[in-house]
């Protein structure tokens, strides 16, 4: 029976300053991506998150960032490979107290904004990410896309999870088509949901130049930020469900 | 046989920043209490710290403090219990994680600045600070003085660590002579060794009025950031394994 | 002919978080406060807001907080003297420099939330700030309430002014009954147009225990951070207008 | 007669950390590059450096830099110009008010660590500081090397300053040789003395090519972090005035 997570960035308030429906989307999702402090979140918010992830049988993911809270870490900044090892320690760390002081337990990694996209070029930064990962604990899985950090968590053995998603359009090396080229992303619901099915079922996705290109999909990464984000989570998922897809937490 | 722990704060550079002896001190004591980002101490010091902890087999304890970084933690805040519950929780996680990913464990915390002062006197703050540590591990110990945050610590069924100091004089009721009032530090050596022995084979100080007074002495608090430090944990040290007592973390 | 200057707290938003109604609210006031980096407000967002506050033809006003983004200013924390005295000229000097590189000018300071507390209070930390203003420059005024800022402003000579509340009740003393007591919030909108008009055409109050009270109005403080904060703006500059009080900055 | 200003970067101690032999150079320079905050130093430091500079009749810099205090200031970061150019406008306004308040002045602006790097390179961020430091005050000076940042400067006018080094060769193209390359340092005192000379007496420098380069030397830079700071500093100003060279800022 084909299986699906649906993974979500949560937490991403700081103090005083809201941001998200993460209380509307915690319904739909399985897998919460919680900002650990460094781009968003504070220890407050990062408590109150991995609360409402349990209550709701939401896997707890830490979704560590750069130090860059004004830039919301998507500046990229020049790091160092253990700069970057010492930070995914540090924040993977922290979120990994608050799901066990609740009473529940840390389920996957997946790095926020300019770590992720360096972390998808830059081989070093990826390996720091990975052994980072694996240090802490080698059963952790980092969700990843097709790229740097995926080769990286694979050489170490870490239980790799593969990302795809509904509202972007491929090319024909299975990564996404740049957001600067058109087409890009794919703003027809049902495309989208036939886009995701196919991924799922035949592991296959049409890249925009009509070529079926092979694609692993083991989690589907849902945009939070937008406006309809928690009635288009609600759709999807029951689109797939009702395809006979279970929707669950790897 | 007496036993005796040897406690110091360390890891408390920043960035380009360096303070303290930490390589010195590291040879003489043996249980480090080591910043955790919020009042000093960033990733990488916070690596670098917990390296060398465990290449010298000195326990690791986490020492979390307020979020003020200018401050250094000294200045006195006004936090919530819930707050107060959070900012523990991160920053005992965080550390704990790099000690697992080194290959230790997380021994001890110990809380700093004035956070330790607030949770000395709140009980509210003390049970926030008892309670995230105990919702991280139960078995992890608090050092404490004999003041709210051992009250708190005892209350939860937490292993308890009593500390005390060598060159600080104490009151009847077993408290530190205030810092602004006459005789509060004990300059000389040979009387701070003294006190100390008498603190661990009699558990009893004199105070200031001459009166012999009970005390626990479980760990003694060295402060490493005066110049003669290390020297000083290397004489006390010796007196003290000199007289029969054994040092080691507890 | 009576005049109020009517001011409101702007750019709280901070990176990627937005706070307020900045936008809606430039049109009916007539003096803002600006925040400056360090309870909320960025680089970006002061340049934003300064830009706004001159389109619209708002005075300009720095509004310094203490340095706690995540606790958004409110957390009183023990400051000496000459560290808010430091705060306040950096602060002031950033949004200074703001308003003059747009082709505008500082026009007043005004202390934020647990700084506004502390300056009301303390006589030692309202002489700092004062000072700091009279350092920068001695023809600024600052906003404050009838306490210990009032006079150390009053003592240093600068054009102090004098700021009320329309939707707060007032004590004999002619301060702010504390929220924690009944009464202390005045819901009805006509009620408190009409304190407002008695403030400034009559220069008196009528306090919760029915006695009249003397009172100087010199600005109207609106609170921008709730839902109907634009229209209640709107509404009660045009029923002040409307009894002919001109409403223009000091 | 030739003349010559010697700067050097101060202020970059924060909270309890200290960094640099300040009071030890300042007898030495005529002017200092004052951290703003950002990568280094607090409103404390500021003050009590600005204080410093006034005292020894020392020409008071700002010196921006990146929002990067763990990093200070030196990892480059992916800025849009209008970042630039607000974090600039900050940054200079805090130091210049530190500057006013203390009855001196601002005399210059000088770029830290990567973000001096990248304005050397990036002809838009050099745009977006020349501009900032315009929008300030069109009279004042921006250090420079010959790179995108004094094209930018002069473009607008500003009353640019070139700055040479002692301690570092030249390239053909009057640009220093990278460190990453052999003999980038020059660690003889006399050679370092001789090319001093030669820059401010001829206009001239030889390269490591042996040929003869054109070169502006209106400010030398010192460089305070290294341990024989203030002696070099002394050293050289002593053999360059017995050589006929005024010292003083520009």
């Amino acid at each position: 029976m084909p299986t699906l997570d649906i993974n979500c960035d949560m937490g991403e308030s700081f103090g005083p300053w809201v941001m998200g429906q993460d209380l509307e989307l915690l319904a739909h999702i399985t897998s919460a991506n919680i900002a650990c402090g460094f781009h968003a979140g504070d220890p407050d918010v990062m408590l109150k998150t991995v609360r409402g992830a349990i209550a709701h049988g939401v896997a707890i993911g830490a979704h560590p960032g750069l130090p860059d809270l004004q830039g919301f870490g998507r500046r990229v900044m020049a790091m160092r490979p253990d700069e970057v090892y010492a930070l995914v320690v540090y924040q993977v760390g922290a979120l990994q107290a608050f799901a066990r002081s609740q009473g529940g337990s840390l389920h996957h990694v997946k790095t926020h904004g300019a770590l992720y996209n360096m972390t998808a070029k830059d081989p070093a930064l990826a390996e720091a990410v990975a052994q980072a990962v694996h240090d802490i604990d080698p059963a952790l899985p980092i969700y990843v896309a097709n790229a740097a950090i995926a080769a990286a968590s694979e050489k170490l053995g870490l239980p790799t999870v593969y990302e795809v998603y509904a509202d972007r359009s491929y090319q024909d090396d299975a990564t996404l088509t740049p957001r600067s080229q058109p087409h890009a992303m794919i703003e027809d619901v049902d495309q989208a949901i036939a886009q995701v099915k196919r991924m799922v079922k035949d592991g296959v996705v049409r890249a925009l130049s009509g070529k079926e290109v092979p694609i692993r999909a083991d989690t589907l990464c849902i945009h939070g930020d937008q406006p309809g984000a928690a009635v288009f989570a609600r759709t999807i998922r029951a689109a797939l469900e009702a395809d006979g897809i279970t929707i669950r937490s790897t």
